[in-house]
This record gives C-alpha cells, sequence and structure tokens, in this order.
C-alpha cells in the first residue's frame, strides 16, 4: 500500500468508500510543486469527490499527474478554476510559502481550501487566513498527513479513545525523512521557501502532540534546529527538535531530520510514543526495522500486557470522507480549523526561537 | 540474565573475569538503602575485587545482604570500615541524599568512592566533591547503570566507535520504570531524599547523552517535570524531562518516568536513540517489545542495511575491571572524573529550573 523508496512521493491508497454522488464534490488543483498531490488526490477521489481541474505553471507536472489522474481537465490558468462555478474545493501542493496566499484567493473566490502542509510558512499569513475563514466562512483544511493519512495513526487514536492507556500525559515524535537529494529541486535547499525543517516537518509532529494528549494549545519550551551534514547548503537545515508543554499539562517533544541512512527500507522510521497513566503505544508507522519492511504497526502495553498490532486494512483514512462530507453539507467535521491554525503557529514559533546547534 | 519484575532489585551478572589478585582491593560497603548496591557489588567481585565488610543502620538489610555476599564481614560501624587500613575502596546505595556526605568521609579516610547514582542531589555537595576530590586525590565513581551495566549499552558504544553510524548529532532517551508502590520505603515518596525525579533517573540518561555524544558539557534548554499519576504523595515526581544542547553542537532529550505498566514484562522500556550523520542505533534494553521478553537488543540502521543484534553475552562489562585497575594502580580509566560530576550537575539544574507540567 505503500511507495518505500521516497517520500517525495509517498500517496497512500486506501479503499473506495465515496460519501457522496457523482459531481457533488468538484475539486480544482492548483500547485503540483510536492508530491504530497497524490496522495491528497486518492483520499479525495477515494471519498467520492471529483478531480475535476487542474492547474500548474509546469505542463510536465500537469502531464505527469493526468497519468494518474486523466480525469482532470488541464486548465490554462489559476484563474479559470477559481472562477469555474462547479468547483467546491482547491487542492493545493504548491510552494510552502506560496499556500498562504493561494489559499486566501481561493476562500475569497468562495471555495473552501485543502492545502498540502505545511500550510503556512510566515506568522503574518497565519493572521490573514484567521481574518478570511471568518470573513468568508470558507475551511482552510490541511493535510497532516502523518496522522490523517496512516493508518497506524487512526488506529491510535480509537486505542487512546477507547480508553486503552488511561490519560495522555506526555507525547514523544520522530520523523526522520531522506532527502533522496538527487531528486530535489532547487526551491527544497533554501529555507526561506518552506519557512525551515521545523515548520516544513515540525508541523506534523505539533499537530499530533495536540491531537493526542487532546490539547488545545501549548508553549514551546523550547527548540533547536541545525544544518549537520550538508553544509554545502548553508539555507538549509536537516535537524530541527522542540519541547513543548500542553495547556491541559501534558508534555510533548519531536525530533525530525533528513538524515535517513541508504539502507532502511522506507522513506522513514517514523515513530510516536504517546504515554498515558495506565500504558503507552508506539507507532512505528511506515517500517518495523529488521522486522517488517511493511508499515502501521502499532504496540500497546497497558496492565494487560504487550500487544502488536498491524494496522494496515483495518481502519482507513475517515478523515477523507469527513472533508468531502463538510464541503457538501458546511459542516466542519474533519477538522478544527483552530488546532490547524495553532499547529502551525506554534511550528514557525519553534522554529523563530530556535537555538541554532551545529557543529561547534 | 535480568531480573524481570522489579527495578528496585535489578542486579546484573557476567562473567567472571578477575583483573587483580585475590585481596588486592578490598571493598566495604556502607549504606544498602537501594537494591542496585546487589549489582554494584556483582560487577566489582566479577572482576575480582572482595566485598569484605559491610555496614547498614538496618542489621535486617545486612542480613539479606549477606545472603549474597557472606563473604562480607558485618561491622559495627561506619567508622569501623572506613578505618580499616585493608579496604581500597567504599561502595553505597545510601539514601542518595546521604551519598555525597557519605563520600567526602570515605574520600577523606583515604578510600576511593562508589556512588550509587544519583550519586550528589544539591549543587552544593558536587562543589564540595569536587574540592575533597582534588585535595586527596581520591575517585569518586558512580553507577550510571544504564550505560555501564547495560550489554547492550556497551555494544552500541562499540559501534560508534566502529564509525557505524558517522557522527552522532542527536541523542534521545526514554526511562519509564515501575513503581512497585507497595515495595517502596517512605523516603521514595519525598523529593527531598532523592533530588527529585531528574536527579534521581534523568542522572542516567544526562550521562549517556553526554557520553554517547562524545560532548564534554552541555546546556539545559528547557525541563519539566510532573506529578501526573501519583496526588497521594504530593512530594513525589513520576515525570521528567529535559532538552539539552550539547558542547559540540549535538541535540538531545530524555523523559523518565514512574509509569511503566503492569502489563509489561519488564520494569521499563528503556530505550535509546542516537542519531548519527550516516545511520541511527536504537538500544531496546530491558525488553523488545511483543517480541522479546529478554533485553540487550540493539538495532542499527545505516547505508548498508538494517541490523539487529542481539547484545547479551557479547561484551560483557568493561566499567568494572577498569574500575577494580584503578583502585589498584591509582589510575582513572574507569570514569571521566569531569564527566560523572557534569552528569549530575546537569541533572541538577534541570531539576531546579523545571516547568511544573500536570493536571491543569
Amino acid at each position: 500500500m505503500q511507495e518505500k523508496s521516497n517520500g517525495q512521493f509517498y500517496a497512500p491508497k486506501g479503499k473506495a468508500q465515496p460519501v457522496c454522488a457523482p459531481g457533488e464534490c468538484s475539486v480544482g488543483i492548483i500547485g503540483l510543486d510536492h508530491g504530497h498531490i497524490y496522495g491528497m488526490c486518492n483520499g479525495l477521489s477515494e471519498s467520492g469527490a471529483e478531480i475535476a481541474m487542474v492547474y500548474d505553471r509546469d505542463p510536465a507536472k500537469i502531464a505527469k499527474f493526468r497519468e494518474a489522474h486523466p480525469e482532470a481537465i488541464p486548465a490554462s490558468s489559476e484563474d479559470e478554476i477559481l472562477r469555474d462555478g462547479s468547483i467546491t474545493l482547491i487542492a493545493s501542493a504548491i510552494i510552502p510559502c506560496e499556500r498562504g496566499p493561494l489559499g486566501m484567493r481561493a476562500l475569497k473566490a468562495g471555495k473552501h481550501f485543502f492545502s498540502d502542509k505545511p500550510p503556512f510558512t510566515a506568522q503574518a499569513q497565519v493572521d490573514e487566513a484567521r481574518r478570511v475563514v471568518a470573513e468568508t466562512g470558507k475551511m482552510y483544511a490541511v493535510y497532516y498527513s502523518e496522522r490523517l493519512h496512516v493508518e497506524a495513526s487512526v488506529y491510535a487514536q480509537r486505542l487512546i479513545e477507547d480508553g486503552a492507556i488511561g490519560k495522555v500525559v506526555h507525547i514523544s515524535g520522530w520523523g526522520p525523512h531522506r532527502i533522496s537529494i538527487d531528486q530535489r529541486p532547487a526551491w527544497f535547499f533554501d529555507g526561506a521557501n518552506f519557512g525551515g525543517i521545523i515548520v516544513d516537518l515540525g508541523c506534523h509532529q505539533i499537530e499530533q502532540i495536540l491531537f493526542y494528549s487532546g490539547a488545545r494549545d501549548a508553549t514551546i519550551s523550547s527548540s533547536h534546529t541545525a544544518n549537520y551534514k550538508f553544509p554545502k547548503y548553508p539555507a538549509f537545515e536537516d535537524f530541527g527538535d522542540a519541547h513543548l508543554l500542553m495547556d491541559n499539562g501534558a508534555s510533548g517533544y519531536f525530533s525530525v531530520n533528513w538524515l535517513t541512512p541508504n539502507g532502511l527500507g522506507a522513506w522513514g522510521d517514523g515513530r510516536t510514543f504517546i504515554q498515558g497513566t495506565e500504558g503507552y503505544i508506539e507507532m512505528r508507522k511506515y517500517i518495523d526495522i529488521a522486522n517488517d519492511p511493511e508499515g502501521d504497526h502499532v504496540y500497546l502495553v497497558n496492565h494487560n500486557g504487550e500487544y502488536h498490532f498491524k494496522a494496515a486494512g483495518t481502519c482507513g483514512f475517515p478523515f477523507f470522507g469527513k472533508l468531502v462530507r463538510d464541503c457538501v453539507d458546511n459542516t466542519r467535521k474533519a477538522q478544527d480549523q483552530e488546532l490547524v491554525f495553532r499547529a502551525i503557529e506554534l511550528a514557525i514559533e519553534a522554529e523563530e526561537k530556535a537555538i541554532r546547534a551545529g557543529a561547534r
């Protein structure tokens, strides 16, 4: 189910479970800079949405996209999609620093917006988005894929909701990624384009820490960034971490990096440890090293024993069905808009206040 | 090899490999408050030292100790041991807050001192120890058992020294412990006796982070403590964590807790993740959950592949032989005295500056 060699084009597939009638939720795609758009479109179309139109500055990217989605009509401009009255939702994986501005144009054109993560790269973009969401009544949804598009993550959520580990008090996340340096575009190496590693990769982590701990907000106790291995790219960071205190008293930490070694059979050995008062959960999301090359492993230890669950194929990705229904019904069940904003705001703050680590 | 049910009396056994002649290194034991003394004595006697004398305030503890070490002559007072000219080394697992003062009496009596961790509970004790070590020329060694008395830890050290993961840039440690609340003495529940959870359990972690990263010092970026589960004991902490920046630019984090659930087949699922520029190591020290109830698992991922090593029985515990030779030869090869002091000083600092987490 998972494309193993490279995180860039990691696009999970699930079971088709349409939640709307054909044509009820038409999606326009604008901006194909990150391969996450393929996962976003998989999730949407499996839920019954129609990938109706597509635009990118680069015709080659459109052509490649249409190999996966021949149903998408190529548009000649962004505006052609924004002006199309049949389009309900705009989805985008444009270069991160352009997501906020594009999202504002989409919302003001009366569309909902579904952004790849990171959804913003600067605090001013979030401030504006809060204002425009309030003004337009439209939704700014975010593809925090490491929780929303990983069955292990959904499985863990259900265990927590079932009370398997008591009250969640601490979460520790690890988000290593393979750099695949030869396949990256130039914008990848300059933090100005994506906000730095804590914004780019850490926002996933913060969203998970807030969500699983049941918190509404957090403060950043400290954070570090470094470029340990790639001094050739001085505006790049290959490591970031942050220590968080949740508003409900839980503690959290994560580290992210671009240091996945070549010998790993997946793009990253992503882990999440969730400590409760009565037990803990470990997710081995994309691989169980030296044990199973497939992902979606959930380990649970509580007062009853030690358990290993293989989550693949068990619970799917309920986020996408909810997102499509939210578009059709004008409800807000898929995501908590304020949590979406706080996760990236905290990532931006952690990035800005990070102590610079690295060679001394 | 490991006593699995309870961390209190966890006393690893290795192969007997005497490094001195009988009687060359006689050890006096003073203070049996923590069961770690059994592991300390195992390591010393396997290396050829003689457990010659023993004293504790509590005759019952002496009697129990002599079941394991019938060769130890019971002394009628601490002074009887300190004045005995045949004794080279004093080893102690007295209540943590008394270790520093006892150590000073031992050093001033012309003995080396081997303290259970935490070796001190207040900065003033460390200041005095630095002064008295310099004045007496004696050694203040510390049983940082989670690195020194775990074969997985020794195995990992060798992998790093062999260059298996390149330059170490980040370390993340997890030290959960079973509370075994019914078996704990009263002093266990008042942080004044052991300095708080970061001092008590976190000093292990800081020592490992400094050691494996090859750093000489670190700063505490932030730290948290909490009592999430045991409000009945208001002077107790069941959780602590800290975020560190090493003097060589590496980043570190650890969390420790007393929340091991009953269903775990070991006293704690201790883990250490060591990230290098060319790969990473994960230690599963005391158990490999839902996979192997035995401990000493070392996982390595680097450019060549994913590896699982079972370290038990492979490399032993070289620390003890070195410590015994240090006593006999008056060398300092077992431990770096300054690193021993800095690890606990940083733990005391992290404890003191910790933000209080927990129920809001």
